[in-house]
């Protein structure tokens, strides 16, 4: 056996480069399997079309961090997606934003640990505005002893729970009394409200996620009005989806919107249905994030084995998709295959396919890059700097 | 924003010590969750009960190392659980082990990318026994050349498909052509036959999983006898997992069993019934293997949620179970968060639980530690070594 290390073996003695799935300028034909992979140009027009979207309605886009996990994909959603804040779910994720300079940053999440409560108020030390929710009285009290302790400035939100049946206080009064304890306790700034509805996202017909949102709206907007009642009016009422933003949008009460996934798109968030009966993915939002996998066995007829399994892409939101390759179909994925139909038996060992995940947050949570394509050459390699990192 | 550089965000700038979820000598309270936990006494127990099993009957005994990733449990596999080689899935996982001094690899898997068949070339330069799977004979042609540019030996053995349907060639004629196409060619050494029923495994009822692995060894006899009147008789049959093993090795035509996840258990093997109609995880193996996690929110009565969600346990084996806490079910699970049942209300804030996975191989994969424990102190941090390496 070889000696004992503290570096962790899988990053030890390698030769410079040579873990790497890609480097700059190499064709997608070198684009070592399977990787995650970026088309850069499908990635630019999802940005510009939600940056629109939230200029011509006047809303502030706090996108998801824990989708991508990465400080070059949100530095490109501030340059030209209309980024101007990041909502992260761990505090571990948050430092990773925060180290690299982006200043406003909610944890859109309850933390309660002891030593993440004393990480998370050490955060405003890489001077960006930093916020938390909350929704119980002893995290109230937890947050002003920390921040006390540090002496950094803390905005904390109510997180309300408007149907999604997670985190957040149920009813208006438990929502005015946890405002009133954050106004109350000193260094902490009362920031407003978090009303995120996440079982509507995926709901795939049209009417029925209108429907539920609407619940979920009218839910919140009784709480804004408890809130406004008691003298406590929101400054920010922030929560919303890719599958839901425009029904918060339009309802006039939210000020801050919290997508993530229209950026890369997913099989899931491709099955849902828009206004006009239209798939996501067939105009709306383009797939810009894949699972690059390459053949590895045509043994059986009518079926070809790939690459990319479990450890590649994740699979509760279902099967992936094969992109730009009507007549193949993904049946099956183990840990480190997929099983590919392919009826018309065109497929060949090695030939490449793009796949696109169920689901994009953890399946990007798997990978160490983003393989960043123009076309069919290599233009960046991105870290997924805070893959692992939900502590 | 911070400046650019060269190491991976992720890790740059980190005091020493800061992101590991423990240190030895920590209590199990003071352990960061989520974190991927291992009871040790009860991981000895596993291994040392198939230590037994595979002394008793004469079999070798080549663990999964896809199901760990793991350097320090192989080598606790070899001193105290009669593991006398790993087999991996990927070349690249494969080099960690080889690294690492690992003297007898198979890669249980088929390898077609022309750098990656280069690198598996170069494995046998740490001094160990390589060998690799084929299942078409471009595969073979391919590997001789390698060889031939390297000039260290590798053994190869024809995968046969007895039902998985995904790699290995199907029927008789194509092995046997197979297995000549490897003695024909310089630089391989035909090593033998490998047949894993990985569809088998997780039958629950004991006669429909006999049954399943008693055709599928049926059909691996027949190729065996093909071998053999074509005077390639193979020195080495392998397969099995942990849900069929007794059942190869009473076939007498086995040699090796491959079985991974034994060492750890999780929720999908747990449902499994042995021949007297107990399950798995009542008395044949222990859950070794938990991801740690902790109570942060009981806002809604009946209700606790949890820190751990799906980049710490995966769930396309379902949903994760509570530990020896009978009165706790997890009810959902979302990308941070795990629900939990708590009819009696019984959960506080910061509790700590221990889920036990569906599926533990792409669980260990989403970790860069394991905390292993013996009762409730921390006794070793170990590095999930090949974390990633699906290449």
């Amino acid at each position: 056996m070889a000696q004992e290390s503290s570096v962790p073996q899988h990053l030890a003695g390698l030769e410079p480069g040579f873990d790497l799935p890609a480097l700059p300028g190499m064709s997608l034909s070198e684009v070592q399997t399977p990787a995650l992979i970026l088309d850069l140009d499908a990635l630019a027009r999802n940005l510009r079309r939600m940056s629109t979207f939230v200029a011509t309605h006047g809303m502030k886009l706090r996108v998801h961090g824990k989708m991508h996990r990465s400080v070059d994909v949100y530095r490109l959603q501030e340059q030209i997606g209309g980024a101007s804040g990041i909502c992260c779910q761990k505090v571990s994720e948050a430092e990773v934003f925060a180290r690299a300079g982006v200043k406003d940053i909610l944890i859109s999440n309850e933390v309660r640990d002891p030593r993440m409560i004393d990480r998370l108020a050490q955060l405003p030390r890489f001077g960006g505005r930093v916020a938390v929710c909350v929704d119980a009285p002893g995290a109230v009290a937890d947050l002003a002893q920390a921040v006390a302790r540090h002496g950094y400035p803390l905005d904390v939100l109510v997180e309300y729970d408007s149907g999604a049946g997670r985190c957040g206080v149920q009813g208006a009064d438990a929502a005015v009394a946890l405002a009133q304890a954050i106004t109350a306790a000193e260094g902490l700034r009362y920031a407003g409200l978090q009303s995120y509805q996440g079982s509507v996202q995926h709901l795939t017909e049209f009417n029925s996620r209108r429907a539920a949102a609407a619940e979920a709206i009218l839910r919140t907007a009784e709480v804004i009005d408890a809130l406004k009642a008691a003298g406590l009016p929101p400054e920010t009422v922030t929560g919303a989806g890719t599958g839901s933003y425009t029904f918060e949008t339009s309802s006039g009460i939210y000020t801050e919107l919290q997508c993530g996934s229209y950026a890369f798109m997913d099989a899931d968030y491709g099955r849902v249905l828009d206004i006009e009966g239209r798939r996501f993915d067939e105009g709306l939002w383009e797939n810009a994030l894949f699972v690059l996998t390459q053949v590895i066995s045509t043994a059986k007829p009518g079926q070809a084995v790939t690459d990319a399994g479990l450890k590649s892409l994740t699979m509760e939101s279902g099967l992936p998709l094969v992109f730009g390759r009507p007549g193949l179909t993904c049946t099956g994925v183990s840990d480190e295959h997929s099983q590919i139909r392919d009826p018309e038996g065109v497929l060949r060992i090695g030939e490449r396919l793009r796949l696109v995940p169920g689901h994009c947050d953890p399946t990007c949570n798997l990978h160490d890059w983003y393989v960043g394509l123009r076309g069919d050459q290599v233009e960046v390699l991105w870290p997924v700097s805070a893959r692992g990192r939900s502590y």
